[in-house]
């Protein structure tokens, strides 16, 4: 390593933050940018700097925005008697990729998890629940992930909202479509049978 | 996608100019930096303006440096009687890292290759015949990559260099120490039976 220039040993160093980025890849990375234009390469070290001075969360869902709120929350054509319950913002783009719901959303920011000492106060369960005390809301669709701290976390929120008399649901599980029967473990296989839906005719 | 912040768009596409990072691994980057604290973050951007602005090439060997002469031409105790010839700046470190080899190097940066529009007078050909003209050179050990564009160059600066009445050598080619023979491609295992050696008993 020592017949690296010390800016190429630096670079190498901080590419190692990324998550999944090893010492191989990091140094992969840090030859592409010497391979670069420099314009090209100050491009990338703006965004990074641009997109962590920009975005911060949205007053209201939580989610990342730009503006105080996002664009989720101002869209007025949305359903704004449904809220459904995220741990993040990656979440929400999944569900906005599947183009079929059309209410709003709460982002929890992460699941409740004990032994990794997240309480519940560590998330924004507070403001979900002043969100349903104050605007008009009719159902609640929990779709913390499907493992154990998400379960957890749902089945708390499920709790407190209990006697705010809306309609609380949990997202389906199942075996996912395409996925084969025999490689499903057997909890979720479990949960498909126990969820099982009649047929129409 | 529309559900993102202008910036972290942006800056989802500036990280996928990084060779092998597609959308999802460049959105997981995004997020990471989203995830970081800002002073991590800040240090990233400044090690890539850094390393692009600080590293150039050394006016000797062409390996990577910050100064004008990079650390192993500075060096005195190396030898200065012989030249490695290599394609890049990341094979001198493999060969570095081998702890074997106490030369000299030269970096063409390339090889050869009439396809890509690669020719002789697009590498660092001229300062390398200046080298050995000029320098006290006793051999010259080829060691561009084992590809069919490597071993262009290999020839075609072997050629250059005949009337100079230096030690040309290439390097070795045969099976990879830790291989199976059975998956060695048969050109290598051909070498590799010609270039067999004597066992001294």
């Amino acid at each position: 390593m020592s017949a690296y220039p010390k800016s190429l040993v630096k670079l190498i160093e901080n590419l190692g933050a990324f998550s999944g980025v090893g010492k191989r890849t990091a140094t992969k990375m840090a030859f592409d940018i010497l391979d670069m234009d420099s314009s090209d390469a100050v491009e990338i070290a703006k965004a990074i700097v641009n997109a962590k001075k920009n975005i911060k969360e949205c007053k209201k869902c939580h989610h990342i925005s730009e503006d105080e709120y996002c664009e989720i929350c101002k869209n007025e054509k949305r359903n704004q008697k449904v809220i459904c319950v995220i741990d993040s913002s990656r979440d929400l783009i999944a569900i906005e990729n599947t183009d079929e719901y059309n209410g709003l959303y709460h982002v929890l920011h992460g699941k409740i998890s004990p032994l990794d000492g997240v309480r519940p106060k560590d998330l924004r369960i507070d403001s979900l629940i002043e969100r349903i005390e104050n605007e008009n809301i009719e159902e609640l669709i929990l779709a913390n992930s499907p493992t154990l701290e998400g379960e957890a976390t749902a089945l708390y929120i499920s709790r407190i909202i209990k006697e705010k008399n809306i309609l609380v649901s949990r997202i389906a599980h199942g075996v996912p479509v395409g996925g084969e029967l025999e490689y499903s473990d057997s909890i979720t296989l479990l949960k498909s049978i126990q969820g099982r839906k009649a047929i129409k005719l």
